[in-house]
């Protein structure tokens, strides 16, 4: 039920693509290379199952491919950006730089970012800083999916949040999740398989908990990491909060309930109360605290501790990024497989701009 | 059960005693309001509840009481923080104070602090900054009692991360959350009252779950926010890291297994990897991204529609810090109730400083 596509592959096509719907050769490789950053690294929900999703939006003029994307405000350590509603996939790397150029004088930069769209996988953007020898973070909003506690409402997007840390001998410290109890392509997963989800995950339309993946198609809703009170499901929805304020509230992009679908089929809120999808990068020169091959050092032992620590029977600790790691590693060298529906859907795509797949 | 005492009452007394250990007039001032304030919140494992824990880690030489807290390393907008091994409740606002004066100039300011010891309650910090216009952010490490995914070993405090943002009308956005399940604080009361705790809050020494509240004194552990790998535990592991590295390996303070346990009883690490514990405070002007007024105004929006969300059934949508807000209005009209142990320790403190409680 699954093809294997070489790496290669996967980023000359979508090139392709975004080079039919307009983008510049430069956009359109660095869109590309976001975008098939996640199947490599294993979030398969977040890459080319994705391709036609952007297209659709593209085609309601909701995307703007040859984007003015600029600093609209800033001060020593800090910068709003304004995409012009381009590529999230391209307005995230131009922002996620500004931050590590803030840092390198600064010592550490923070960008918002708003009339943004989809950025791909956080984890990208935050681990563009490790080679400064930074700390680099990134979060982003996210179409309205997710209920606070107590509510039945769907008030927040499943609202990631990465941060990437740089080590010396050990790969790095690479954490990137959703801050809901399971991000949504987890369940898209089980919605295919016919499966029920665990409790805490999902909830149906009056607020009650339920295991039924399809839930969200009849009023449901994610739940924020915790799941309910009880297992602390006020603290998922502070964190998903803070990155919604962060990514559109600090730049002047839609918060909340209006933050734009990514699904065309969607309407956007007729009253918005800002302008597109916001992110918020940061980047921290570790030298801007303590020598860097100290750090880096330090970070080392951290990593080969807590991988040594006594694990569970049969189990063993991973460090943030491991599994994502491993994954790119086996897939650079052995292709990504693409699902049988996302296959076809990328072959609409390329017979929508007379290109094959 | 237990008796009431004014907030001016147990202001003076934590002074008082804080003056007998040899802290300065200022030092015990600003320490017993940082302390107090907890109780006030109604966080009342972190109040006076611990005020004989300090005093026992002062005769153990763990505490000094008359540092020299100090900025050894800076750039425009961070700085490292030496606490000379000074209450956590002091060391803290000096370096929340840095950051603020950072972000006066840099936009943004970011401080970590290594040689310290528990801060009181992240909260306490991160409001600081909301009288200039600035979000705060305040963390901290802390004794080892969490065990990451698939351990069963102790790694990880509880971590917590408070996040303070300032609206026009409304009263301010302030998250302050441990980064497991259930904080400490909470598992101690079901302690005191034989009762069970839920499911997903603790495991026993082999890494099974437990619903035994005094598992923790068997070798058990608490468990990250998420509670196990099925309901995102890796999440709450991965929050608990990145609090313990930007506190303890970016400022040179123990971290993981290593950082200083509270109680005096037990020894410390025999190999320690830097010094004291270590905390994280960041303060960032708001109109460093967008004028304040615009950004207050569009908080006051944010927290009106969040607190409008059509909630479940005989429930209300919260905004964080709600509930906080509500009980310290109550208890300074009302006053505070001690319970009686508590009240028994801070006799036997009273007695050994010949004061009066």
């Amino acid at each position: 039920m699954e093809h294997i596509y070489s790496y290669h592959h996967l980023t000359e096509f979508t090139r392709e693509v975004f080079i039919r719907m307009g983008c510049s050769l430069e956009h359109a490789m660095l869109a590309s290379e976001v975008l098939v950053a996640a199947d490599l690294r294993g979030i398969d929900s977040h890459g080319v199952a994705r391709l036609s999703g952007y297209v659709r939006l593209w085609e309601a003029k909701r995307i703007n491919a040859r984007p003015n994307i600029r600093i609209v405000h800033e001060t020593p350590s800090t910068a709003v950006v304004d995409g012009d509603a381009g590529l999230g996939l391209v307005v995230a790397p131009y922002a996620m730089e500004v931050a590590i150029k803030k840092a390198a004088v600064a010592g550490t930069g923070w960008v918002s970012v708003k009339n943004s769209n989809h950025f791909g996988i956080a984890g990208y953007h935050a681990m563009k800083a490790l080679d400064h020898d930074m700390i680099g973070m990134a979060m982003t909003n996210a179409s309205p999916l997710v209920a606070p506690t107590f509510a039945k409402e769907r008030m927040l997007g499943t609202n990631p949040i990465a941060v990437a840390i740089p080590a010396k001998e050990q790969p790095a410290f690479v954490a990137d999740f959703a801050t809901t109890t399971a991000a949504n392509g987890k369940l898209e997963i089980l919605q295919r398989k016919n499966l029920e989800a665990p409790y805490g995950w999902i909830q149906d339309k009056e607020g009650n908990p339920s295991t039924n993946p399809h839930e969200l198609k009849d009023g449901g809703a994610l739940l924020p990491l915790g799941g309910d009170r009880d297992h602390g499901s006020h603290k998922g929805y502070c964190l998903g909060a803070i990155v919604d304020i962060f990514s559109a509230v600090l730049s002047g992009a839609n918060y909340g309930p209006w933050a734009p679908p990514f699904v065309s089929f969607l309407p956007l809120a007729p009253d918005p109360v800002g302008e597109g999808l916001g992110h918020f990068f940061g980047a921290m020169r570790v030298d801007a605290f303590r020598p860097a091959e100290e750090f880096k050092t330090h970070m080392d032992t951290w990593i080969s501790r807590f991988r040594a620590a006594v694990p569970v029977e049969g189990k063993q600790v991973l460090i943030p990024g491991d599994p994502e790691r491993e994954m790119q590693q086996h897939r650079l060298q052995n292709g990504i497989p693409v699902l049988a529906p996302v296959v076809k859907d990328m072959q609409e795509v390329a017979a929508k701009f007379k290109l094959n797949f």
